[in-house]
């Protein structure tokens, strides 16, 4: 790469989150050209500077930098079959949302037709596109990585998490896993309060100082999940983490239980096996890999 | 009530908990009794100017308030079932953990005794009791709860929440249904991102700034819950939501989804009832009562 603003970029996927990312390189001053599956998407963008063509082979070919968004790991396949042999020593900068193994076999592929890959996984929304606020994990080569980096710095915070093509969707996936699981815990609480005629506002007014206070804790239970001692002293303990009057307290509210019953059957399992004094940071024993698998 | 330090009072159940809510009594200067089936825990406290007298009777007449702090809702009534009979015109708080429906069934047989019933649900660890930290749930008569509040605020901030004595249980168990919850969901992300070698305490670093900021979408998701408006526009739809790749890393990198899998059922659930255009709040009609169950 030579000065940010020369360098030529190919969008494809205009959803919204393609559209914000190709509408952040042209306000950047790139020369940028989009290209969707339904054509009517690169209208806006068009008016606005980019190069539009109509065909994917004309698109790929426009510049040596191509960021695929498109829907998924298959769309990557069908959109990209056709023309990756035109895209030799070209690179690839994928943030279309896969599992990190869908990652690696996108790596493999573009690595037998001779073009560099980078995965990427997008922590934001489209409106956030362009902020402070965006956050983008990448993996893949290093030299690629740097290589594209004044790119990717037009949209987000970038972060380099390894060479493993798949680090960054794992990570990404992780921390959506983290955060998914805590607004069903939230709507769960919500319908508990809810069974009594508290509103979900009044409940969240409570719950959200609360909760985001608790995330404090998460340094405290990785300590011990890293130590790997879960008998360590002034822990409270599975038995008294015990969810059961949880789970029995929502069924008699007539209130789905699942989302805590998932933890419960999770406690349950470790005193099962005779780790009800240990600390409620064991439940990761009953989660985690029994072996690392990377690929 | 005269002046605060005047009211003696009985703790019942001598655990961790109990005891930190003796002590601080006797801080404070009460006369205080203290009872516990295995008296071996009331020493301490014996030590510090408590009355520990062995019988229960002598406990529960040595003054007319009377704490429970007990294992659970069989050993109140294994504790008290013999005794009550003879606290009548006494008040009995109760902070000994209970589902909604316990303590609803403990209020009516109080009151069949002519005793007075409060229950309490502590948001507090022992070491916290005493300190600004701690917060105490309270349900019941609302003239119980002004009558003996300068004895609880020696304890922790006093919240009383209604009339309902299932109240301060219900809403503590709401709260610690999505703590808990949050914090398999912090440890399953955890374990994914362990598969790869990352330990917990790194993933912690990155996890706990994201999911404490992230708290502050619960207010806007219980904003459409108590709408009852899901098609909202701007909002992340269920479709997109969807968290069956999340499920699908996680079994690929040999990691138990349970936690996240739990809430893609939810999710799949609203999908499949044609909802899949509707924000992801939607869930919580998985999740609420049918009706307004309060007893």
């Amino acid at each position: 790469m030579t000065t940010p603003e020369s360098t030529g970029v190919t969008v494809l996927g205009l959803g919204a989150m393609g559209s914000a990312l190709a509408a952040a390189l042209l306000d950047a001053g790139h020369a940028t050209t989009v290209w969707n599956r339904a054509p009517a998407r690169a209208t806006a963008l068009s008016a606005r500077g980019a190069a539009a063509p109509s065909g994917i082979a004309d698109a790929v070919t426009a510049h040596p930098l191509v960021v695929a968004c498109l829907l998924d790991h298959a769309s990557m396949h069908e959109t990209l079959d056709p023309v990756l042999g035109r895209m030799r020593g070209s690179t690839l900068v994928n943030l279309t949302t896969t599992t990190p193994n869908e990652a690696r076999e996108l790596a493999a592929w573009a690595d037998r037709h001779g073009v560099r890959y980078l995965d990427g996984a997008i922590m934001a929304t489209p409106p956030m596109i362009g902020t402070s606020d965006a956050s983008i994990l990448y993996s893949g080569p290093r030299e690629v990585f740097d290589d594209v980096r004044p790119v990717l710095d037009r949209w987000a915070t970038s972060t380099y998490d390894g060479a493993d093509p798949g680090l960054a969707s794992l990570f990404d996936l992780a921390m959506l896993s983290g955060m998914y699981t805590m607004f069903a815990g939230f709507l769960h609480g919500a319908a508990m309060a809810g069974s009594a005629g508290m509103t979900a506002t009044e409940f969240a007014a409570r719950a959200t100082p609360f909760l985001s206070a608790m995330t404090a804790g998460f340094a405290h239970d990785a300590a011990v999940v890293d130590g790997g001692d879960y008998t360590v002293a002034g822990q409270q303990s599975l038995d008294f983490s015990d969810l059961s009057h949880i789970v029995r307290a929502s069924e008699e509210q007539g209130v789905d239980p699942a989302p805590v019953a998932a933890v419960q059957a999770l406690i349950s399992a470790q005193i099962a096996q005779g780790h009800g004094a240990e600390a409620f940071a064991r439940i990761y024993e009953s989660l985690r890999a029994r072996a690392e698998v990377t690929r």
